[in-house]
């Protein structure tokens, strides 16, 4: 199985931490995003939204959407809970988090660290924070009560939030104000195999 | 059950719509966005996210997010595969209607219909016109090879996203050129227990 990824993006380190949580082999195929790698018509074959990353099985099926690659991976396993109930709060949280979080939390950082906060660019730079903040503290009103976001177990939910939030001070978010948020970095940090992202 | 929605949006039709492909007995409670009620101090209790619809179970748990609701409705009918491929198939284009979809498609309707396009917003509403007409060919190259988004069964997937782009020409889209998406809706249209959206 391969898996076409840029690890500078959270949405491919989601899918490297949880072949790593789990030990899935796979081959993991670089693709810059930044260089257009993911806009030539061989990828554009392959993902016609042109986006990563991409899981292409050994059967050539491919599959796309970080939180739809990691479910899909993790299915069988304790990290994807099976009961009706707990699996449709699990993809609540992750929907949450491609709605309400990643269009804020990930798009700051990456205008203000790969893009250097280009003048045309700081006031929706700016725009950003008032909804990062809105999903940090609807985070942080959960990890309060739970140590992961669906109760006492480390599932995809928390791979999939914990991928853009514990680099959200790179997009001007203090996380330091979310002293629950930043507890639950250190239990998914803790956990057996867990990988960094790259510098 | 509960469910607390808005039949203005899309994204509460979706669930309207299940219930009624499936004869799933429930309680609507109206909703109304535009007098601000998802941002009362009772309904941010029980949704902090104040977005519907929200679904309340009768032993008071809640869940949020529109598809994550209709796929928990849906479990164990034939709406929802259990194929492990499959499953993540379906998840994988219900996160592109939320990613790739929604924010152009309900939005720039949500600017034209409910705002009545007003001058400071028309920049925003041309701005959306391109990722929406994107997300729209996307559709019509699936559609063009299968029935439904998935196969030859309909699924979660058609109801998520069908609720937005039968409506996509009130945001400005001219559907016309997208003949594989038109032959689709009519295919949701007749299906036993088809509900239309309000006008």
């Amino acid at each position: 199985m391969k898996i076409y990824g840029d690890l500078k993006s959270g949405n491919c380190y989601k899918v490297k931490l949880l072949c790593s949580l789990l030990d899935i082999a796979h081959e993991w195929v670089d693709i810059n995003i930044l260089a257009g790698e993911t806009t030539t018509p061989s990828f554009k074959a392959k993902n016609p939204n042109a986006k990563i990353p991409l899981l292409e099985l050994e059967d050539g099926n491919v599959l796309m959407e970080s939180n739809a690659i990691i479910n899909y991976l993790a299915f069988g396993s304790q990290l994807l809970p099976s009961d009706r109930f707990e699996n449709a709060k699990l993809q609540q949280w992750q929907f949450f988090e491609q709605y309400s979080h990643e269009p804020y939390i990930a798009v700051a950082r990456f205008i203000a660290k790969y893009l250097r906060l280009p003048k045309e660019r700081v006031a929706e730079y700016n725009a950003k924070q008032e909804g990062g903040h809105k999903a940090l503290a609807i985070m942080e009103q959960q990890l309060i009560k739970t140590p992961f976001l669906l109760g006492k177990q480390i599932t995809t939910a928390d791979i999939s939030l914990y991928a853009y939030t514990h680099v959200a001070n790179e997009g001007g978010f203090d996380l330091s104000i979310y002293p629950a948020i930043t507890a639950w970095f250190e239990r998914i940090e803790n956990q057996a195999n867990y990988v960094a992202m790259p510098e």
